[in-house]
């Protein structure tokens, strides 16, 4: 009966039309054109290097799409049970008509070629966005990002911060700023207009939030002076990445701050997501050195939440040990919005443990169940029905089942975490 | 199967007899006097403040109950999925013979004045108690209190002790503590001989516990030299709140090894609340500033926990990361209990984790399954319920189902977790 | 029906033969004489005492086996619930046809006297294992082990390091050191000779692994200068358990790096088993003063897992609060294992929650899924078979019901980790 009511709540909100409210898509290229991108995402490389892969295997320059395809289907059989591979099955016969249990080195390459004719097609995003119900989805746009040519009612921009933040001792960073902005960056008036240009060129073309990723440590803090300030900058100038981490620290928090108050100038909503170390297995594939840290607390985020009462900060943490705390915070602070299932939280176990505390704890109004992370459009159905399973599950046995609600009004929970919030929060839709 | 099965394990459960081992109840204002003292509980005006509701609407000064509760209604329907509504709505179908799905701007007001002709029946709490199945509760009584006018076996006194482990550099609550013991408090001997004063006349009042919340970071230590003590003290009577942290914290040391040191003499089980930050959010709604942090340890406990073990320690933790630590020190340490599901613990999600943990590895006399921590009387019912229910989730599916009990078996163990624990440890009932 | 298909899940699984890949078990006596050996096991002993019983009441000298367990049973009725107390009632059961359901006063003699008729034969351990379904188990030998007198085709000798790494400055182990390596230790190239000879000696014997159980403050770095190295082994040759806290951080350091350099040389998995504090509770029962902390982070082993990419590290956690990390690592690091329950994290709901998240995200190849831990062969039966319960149900609900695969894939995944894995990581069976 359980599994029938779960069925028929996920059939419900399966029929939801979504917007995706956080991607890596490049609007310029957003679906796959081989096997090659789907199989080349870091979840396969990484699990494939992890169980044995070199990682010269899929990155020695020059390999062909379907040369790297065929070595990576030799490493998929140690994956199968991991919750990416069921991504990659469940895409494969959503999109391409994949039939087997599973992807081989028998049957991959009709797969290969199948998939490369669909791909080819000139709409083929455009399908892959309508089988998979989604209207538009979330970009993640480096700051100097011109925004031109895609339509930015389906490509949403989105300003990713963590350059500015963390990488402006980076000459090459600062160029490209400075060139972003047209503001020559001397000190910390100077630095402030040119990410106040940013937030113009942003918001002028449809940008609906500002988005950064943190480390464990990070700590934000209201600036010090700006005299400090200026001379923290002058070091980072002249000593670039050998700048003394006490200055880059101070530019770090200063940017920082700056970015909330532009967030709140401009009533952009500021996603934090918190918790990467980056770096910190650096020879593993591409994309697959960065882990987590459970030694953190929202706390840190204190004087940040306190102070900008007027933005709204969708927060995801990486480890789902922090997802108590995210939920009281939510459940406390105007502000604050949980901001679906982060990497390494975005498997059923931890998904099912995060979702099921914020849906009895956190306003229902202040929840975005869900976004896919996705690189490529292709990834998007699997992901989020991934999520709608576990959600509907959640529906089923914790409100149907245990706190007897109608099924009526569990869909209405579902419908409302998957794409009213999305609409309400980011502005959009 | 299962359901059945759970539901006959909570009939079972559900038909003992409660003593709730932790309330704030106010003895000569047990229950409410109109939905206002319903909707107004913290954990309403802080989710409806997070939905988006200002302070100042129910907080601004003069507002008539009946106002009060219109303008919450108003917020609800942002609330409706979290466990908080839910003992709202299971309360006023209780006890008010309430028959909607929910509480609108359309049907308040008919509840709002059948409630209030019910409380003011003069035997209102007496009624709620029988209704609730509760013969007494425990309170939260400051250092000060009186402790007269009310029934002591059905309103058991609790000597609560945060102002004189953390506020003691307060003036008036030195003046307070002076007053209470008839002791001028001038050095460690006197502030010992102040303090023994409270236990006796706690203890001589019918008290069974003390008690005291703790923030994450507190480590407790054996007291320096009272010659060191005396400075601190010195310090903070001359100093005030403005005494240096090195003082304060020096005091506060010595007061929370005092209390153990007496609750050890007057044989006192000492509740320890560990895991609080108070005023994280200074501009929230009354009771609704403070949060916690999963960044501790019990270790920091250890020394403790070693000096005194005569002492029975039932603790509660905030963050549900720390019960598996609260598990193991419990199945270690013959004076550690495990108590209840606190706060923001206190929701079915993570009760039935950390219940289900306890159940498995700490023996079952050394587990109180849970207290209200309620303000009004008429919460009690809906918080025990919703324990009660996850408890027969856990008793049918780990112990029936999974570990082949008999369902006998299981109700012996949720009856022994419910009652019969509370009476041994706090020796009363 | 998803109880049935448990069911069928568990037979299956429950038909693979084994080799237990963690035990304290000793070879010249590998099984129990009596009941004794049984209930003195430290988890009975421990959580006896934590329920009120004195240690005096089973530690005193000269306590006849028969005496202490008719002690020892007085005080099982409140452990009655733990997941102990169930491998108790299981093994009776199994091994010595107890049909009760509680080992009482009234029985235990009974049990007592056939249990000791049936361990007196000959072949007794013989038939343990067999009934176990147990091929081989691996032992824990302390670095001067002989490794001689028993068949090491069924106990595999394991070299354990703690030793050698936490408690050189105590004279007695440096002397036996010195012994069984026929080395002088004087400085770090003679200790890390003596170290060598010990990998010759183990691995000549048909060791298969090297292990280590560390603090969670450990965090293992590249070692100092060999003179920075020479002056510390200096101060300990010196001053013994007296040395600076500095000298004995250093050695130790040195000593871990330098069984990773060995176990690289030697091709032998380096067993790390994370997060214990010894003598927490140096009061309690024998084996009972040890617990764990949830303040560490996977982080600290950074510098490790990227130098020593030719050793596989079979990783056990004892905080479950640690569990994601770990998932993330071995879905990261080719070099990382995930490797059992450990000790406060093996039962029931940890093992639940911690093993779903390895099986949707580590790669199925990587992942060992249980150790017995035992001390004498009777427990292997019933704490194997808790474990194959939870495996049952995971694969179940988690894969066949919630990710549709055949019940048959389940069933080869589980074999998998249940033994294939142990054969392929240890080079064994």
């Amino acid at each position: 009966m359980s599994q029938q009511l779960r069925q028929r709540i996920f059939t419900e909100i399966d029929s939801v039309s979504l917007i995706d409210p956080h991607t890596h898509i490049n609007p310029l290229a957003p679906s796959s054109e081989t096997l090659a991108d789907i199989l080349g995402y870091h979840y396969y490389t990484e699990l494939a290097h992890a169980a044995g892969m070199p990682v010269e295997e899929v990155e020695a320059p020059g390999i062909d799409p379907k040369e790297k395809v065929a070595r990576l289907v030799g490493w998929l059989e140690p994956l199968t049970n991991t919750s990416a591979y069921g991504w990659l099955i469940e895409l494969a016969r959503e999109f391409f008509g994949f039939e087997d249990e599973h992807i081989t080195r028998d049957n991959w390459e009709a797969l290969y070629d199948t998939s490369a004719a669909m791909m080819a097609s000139p709409d083929w995003p455009k399908q892959v966005l309508k089988k998979s119900g989604i209207d538009a989805v979330f970009l993640t746009n480096d700051f100097d990002d011109p925004l031109e040519g895609f339509d930015r009612r389906v490509y949403i921009p989105c300003l990713r911060t963590d350059n500015l933040v963390f990488n402006l001792a980076k000459p090459a960073v600062r160029v490209r700023l400075e060139k972003a902005s047209s503001v020559n960056v001397s000190d910390a008036k100077t630095l402030r207009t040119a990410i106040g240009a940013l937030f113009d060129h942003f918001t002028a073309n449809g940008a609906r939030a500002c988005a950064v990723s943190l480390p464990p440590d990070f700590c934000p803090q209201k600036p010090e002076s700006a005299a400090k300030i200026d001379r923290s900058l002058a070091i980072l100038l002249s000593d670039g990445e050998s700048a003394s981490a006490d200055a880059q620290r101070s530019v770090s928090q200063f940017v920082f701050w700056t970015l909330a108050e532009f967030a709140s100038e401009y009533r952009l909503p500021f996603d934090l997501m918190i918790g990467v170390n980056r770096e910190v297995y650096p020879t593993g594939v591409y994309q697959g050195h960065d882990l987590f840290d459970s030694r953190w607390s929202l706390l840190q985020y204190r004087e940040l939440l306190n102070t900008f009462t007027q933005v709204t900060f969708p927060i995801s943490v990486l480890a789902s040990t922090a997802n108590q705390e995210l939920v009281a915070h939510a459940w406390m602070f105007p502000n604050v919005v949980t901001n679906g299932h982060w990497w390494y939280s975005n498997m059923p176990t931890f998904i099912e443990r995060d979702a099921a505390a914020r849906l009895e704890a956190v306003p229902r109004t202040k929840q975005i169940g869900y976004y896919s992370d996705a690189y490529k459009l292709e990834f998007a159905l699997p992901k989020f029905a991934m999520y709608k399973r576990i959600l509907a599950k959640i529906l089923a046995e914790r409100f149907v089942v245990d706190a007897r609600w109608s099924e009526e009004s569990a869909v209405l929970l579902g419908r409302q975490i998957l794409r009213e919030n999305v609409e309400r929060v980011f502005s959009c839709g």
